[in-house]
């Protein structure tokens, strides 16, 4: 286990390197960035795929009812399997390329022109095409991409709840658009000046009990959260528009839940399976659950209404905590994933799906991304965006070799209805809680039923286990159309 | 050579992490922070010592006159035997107890209190002991620390150039104490609103030609310049004394003075010894040079002057340029080694000097380390430190087993005097220059001297190839004679 260990440290290091180059290094440091995080890629892989390691997996045995033993050997053997025939040159070259796109993304972004970016992502996906045929798969090369993140889900899976998940949110979307009542959503593009947002943000994350002694928040152009050293060094991010509460408010409380579930792995086990998330989808249900669930409830705003409207009495002194909380829970279609609403989230997401999963079959090709984004979005939600940054540009994920990735966003929504369905009904009084800014009882919920047990169960499982269910589209559904019936008169 | 940059980029991973550590690490980090310190150092030095490199030490040669072969043939010789005795578990536990101990000197400063931070340090000492035994040395273990920073460099020849230097300082210090003109030196302690400090810093390591494409400036207790991938991520830090302008001005020159060394390394050998710096005293020249040499003298605050007098209306506002000149250059015994004139800082290294060789050959011991730090500051510089922070606690350096450092800091001082005199012959417009702001033409001198050169000469064959002599006392002690003896009538 200690070299299990190793190799996790190493990832640790790379992430390290990676969180650097999003937040703090010189513009010119990309060059050598590279070629740092191929090497530690390289020994990364190189000791996973020895024959010491190939030893362990193949002998190693847990005695019955020992979990810790049996979860780090299951995973251990799954992540050694995984890797075992891919070439450590092929690991090496998209380390490699995952900076230097980074970087082109960026760059196209700045100009808002795809173009600059497609050489990169061409290469990336072909590399990933390898990487797929080396990993193997049943199906499709896409379900060896998707199965790095969500282990175990394939795309025809996925296919089928994303067309029921669809046709529901849209028949739910057509009530919501036909409706006379529409929130005022002005209200959020006003004035917010940027260090009354900081402050806000930072109470918003300490009231959930963020430990900033083993976290910090930085600013980044895509906000996201990173494990640089075990529970005990998990980073946020956001960023601040100033014409615009929502993006720091809501990003942060996002972060603030991932960096949650990161926080309340066990210590015991950092390194191994068993100190680690079960996979991007239930990792997403954390970061939903606190964001959506929590942050745009009525309790949580009935708390925290008076001084967020103290921090902006400019922009929402005349307004009252009812037309902000229909303003926070409207649901209108929009350009950007990151601040679509709850319900047409989903809808972003089974977008990004069939196009990546179209790039992989060969059905798609990537000089024709931008045309083929624009016209779904046209299709699935009546608006077109006017520029690639509005449209294709707008995600971090491709640029980092991150195919596969999206699916997990819209399982977390899934997970996340599921289990706060659940809290609901453990924690009889969860809303009076919220509503006293005592978050404690619903974390101490998600540490006892979620973090404590590290990779124990799959995500299918560990959603059975908690809910005494199977994964299933109601909870959310109901959740959804439970908000937005008073919102919208329905 | 490729195994050789790859050992070297390990080097710069470690360099990254231990950046990050000073900078941003959230406070609960440090545990597993130690741990990844250590998995890096262990994996650079199985690299460096395994039988490839060997094999590559031992058969290697170079055609005649093929001095980048040379070069890096002789540097990677000298890095393969200093290490080839070393126990991989020694270098992992001196990392891991670096990183550790840095915590515990950040953690006794706050106290003010050196027993918190004596267990780290004895155990340094010891490690760093047995480190000397299996590097080997010729007359003492110290030198085999000494020879890490400064190569060929011993105890013995240093306490002889030392001997002279001291009592040449204590000469010439004896005289302006005893002058009846003495600077104002009030004027440095006024007000000094930080944001201004900020901009100014920012302006001046501008005017130096530091790229901050290529670097940046962050706030650290103790400042430092560090590269984290080649010419192009050379980072520096600094610190902002509100009641004092000097640290961040005088501290920020320092800093730039190492950056522009590092940016100036020819990048096609990055990761190379001929792209890389020759020793620490080399490095030290670099950086007080810029500090001292053109940063406090008369031709740059003739140019200067003005906008900072502008940017500090209320601490300046009725200081004449000679007052301002007068104080950023009086020699007065402190208590500070890194705000220490230029005069008395070479007996701040001498006392450091003779107490960490006297830790090595056993004549003194951790735990006096405090008493004897005072006595002999009253004894050299008359003046006694009323706590540890002010005295034996200021610095950072042994907490990060960094014995056998201080002393290139007043080699450096030599080196800087020397060069210094040398570019004043070959640039006649040197003082116009700088007068103008001018200030690339002494970069380019530099540059094409020293710079572009790597490790292609050791620090002793530089000064002489440069200047046409070998090192000597007397370019700095010319130097500060013809400085002070106007300043204070001598």
């Amino acid at each position: 286990m200690e070299e299990v260990r190793e190799i996790r440290r190493l990832r640790s290091i790379a992430e390290i390197l990676e969180w650097d180059q999003e937040t703090y290094m010189p513009k010119k440091g990309v060059r050598v960035r590279s070629e740092l995080l191929a090497l530690a890629a390289g020994i990364a892989h190189e000791r996973l795929v020895c024959d010491k390691m190939r030893g362990f997996v193949e002998g190693a045995s847990a005695d019955a009812g020992d979990f810790v033993a049996e979860t780090n050997i299951r995973e251990t053997r799954r992540t050694f399997e995984r890797a075992a025939n891919v070439p450590t040159d092929l690991v090496k070259e998209l380390a490699r390329m995952s900076s230097i796109a980074k970087d082109d993304w960026v760059a196209a972004r700045k100009e808002s022109d795809f173009s600059m970016f497609e050489p990169s992502l061409l290469k990336l996906v072909e590399l990933k095409k390898q990487m797929a045929e080396h990993i193997g798969y049943r199906a499709e090369p896409y379900d060896a991409l998707l199965d790095e993140f969500e282990p175990g889900a394939t795309g025809r899976q996925i296919e089928g709840l994303f067309a029921e998940l669809r046709d529901r949110i849209v028949t739910l979307l057509n009530r919501v658009k036909a409706s006379a009542k529409q929130p005022d959503l002005t209200i959020l593009n006003r004035s917010y000046p940027v260090p009354a947002q900081k402050l806000v943000s930072r109470r918003m994350a300490e009231a959930l009990h963020y430990d900033f002694d083993a976290g910090r928040c930085d600013v980044t152009v895509h906000p996201f959260c990173c494990t640089l050293g075990g529970p005990e060094d998990v980073r946020i991010t956001t960023r601040y528009v100033e014409k615009c509460l929502t993006p720091s408010l809501f990003g942060t409380l996002h972060e603030v839940g991932h960096a949650l579930y990161e926080q309340g792995l066990p210590s015991e086990h950092t390194f191994t399976p068993c100190g680690e998330a079960i996979s991007l989808g239930i990792h997403e249900s954390q970061s939903r659950l606190w964001e959506n669930f929590v942050g745009r409830s009525k309790p949580f705003w009935s708390f925290h209404w008076s001084s967020v409207k103290d921090a902006f009495p400019e922009a929402l002194g005349e307004v009252s905590v009812d037309e902000f909380y229909a303003a926070i829970n409207a649901a209108t279609p929009s350009m950007i994933r990151v601040e679509a609403d709850e319900l047409t989230y989903n809808l972003h997401i089974i977008l990004r799906f069939e196009i990546e999963r179209g790039l992989f079959d060969g059905s798609l090709h990537a000089k024709d991304l931008p045309a083929i984004w624009n016209e779904r979005m046209q299709k699935m939600l009546g608006i077109t965006p006017k520029n690639d940054v509005e449209g294709c540009l707008q995600d971090i994920h491709w640029s980092m070799g991150g195919f596969g990735y999206f699916p997990t966003y819209a399982l977390g929504n899934l997970y996340a209805a599921q289990f706060f369905a659940q809290a609901g009904e453990d924690l009889p009084d969860l809303a009076d809680q919220i509503a006293r800014n005592d978050n404690q009882p619903v974390l101490d919920w998600l540490r006892r039923n979620i973090h404590r047990h590290g990779q124990r169960y799959r995500a299918g499982e560990l959603v059975e286990q908690v809910t005494g269910k199977p994964l299933s589209i109601d909870p959310l559904m109901n959740y959804l159309t439970k908000k937005l019936t008073p919102i919208y008169d329905l």
